[in-house]
């Protein structure tokens, strides 16, 4: 893994987030955006090397509505890059750890990425994620 | 704020989740570190300009320990570097955020330290930190 390209925050709205988020940060929220496969709004700041996502659920049922309605707003998941993210697929699989794709999928902000299941990273929700070109 | 300085990551056991973590992030941990004030072990991986600190109890009651029970091992904080602690307390505190502590505490890997309310901060504990020049 090359850096901590994101930290994605579950917020019940980002209408209130964003300008907390600028405050907290002391930093603009720089660009929105809908990921319809996952069924979220996004919002990122850029603090050094890494983005804050801020992720709000934009229908019922929504993996961010059923973790919010479980745990409550916080931290969602840290973002990894990758340099070759099929590679660290095939690595982390033969080491043990579970994938929740087998093939890479599109995420936000023009990325490939694939999640990996909690149950075999201490509970932490892992993403790998690699540029697209 | 500067950078993510580190993500600290609640865990039982420092035995079974470093050879994880090194697995998981295909890096050494470099460093482990005793915080007799917080009563944590931690465990330190570089990630970019990042660190990835796990963080043990080594008493019951600890808060790392409270915070596994009511949660489960997972995240447990954001860090981010700022260039002036007191300023940054300040600033913050006037904005509305709560500050756990009013003046900065001495954390792990040399530092000075003050954590935010995460009922502030969209359930997301943050710690804002200085290196001890």
């Amino acid at each position: 893994m090359l850096r901590v390209e994101h930290i994605g925050i579950a917020v019940k709205s980002l209408d209130i987030s964003i300008p907390l988020f600028e405050k907290l940060l002391n930093a603009p929220c720089y660009k929105q955006e809908v990921i319809g496969s996952e069924q979220v709004q996004t919002a990122f700041f850029q603090q050094g090397e890494t983005k804050i996502e801020l992720l709000e659920s934009m229908l019922p049922g929504s993996i961010i509505e059923r973790f919010i309605n479980k745990r409550g707003e916080g931290i969602h998941h840290i973002a990894f890059e990758v340099a070759d993210i099929k590679a660290e697929m095939k690595r982390l699989s033969e080491e043990g750890f579970t994938l929740l794709q087998q093939e890479p999928t599109l995420g936000a902000d023009n990325k490939l990425v694939c999640f990996l299941h909690p149950k075999t990273t201490n509970g932490v929700l892992i993403e790998l994620c690699q540029e697209i070109k």
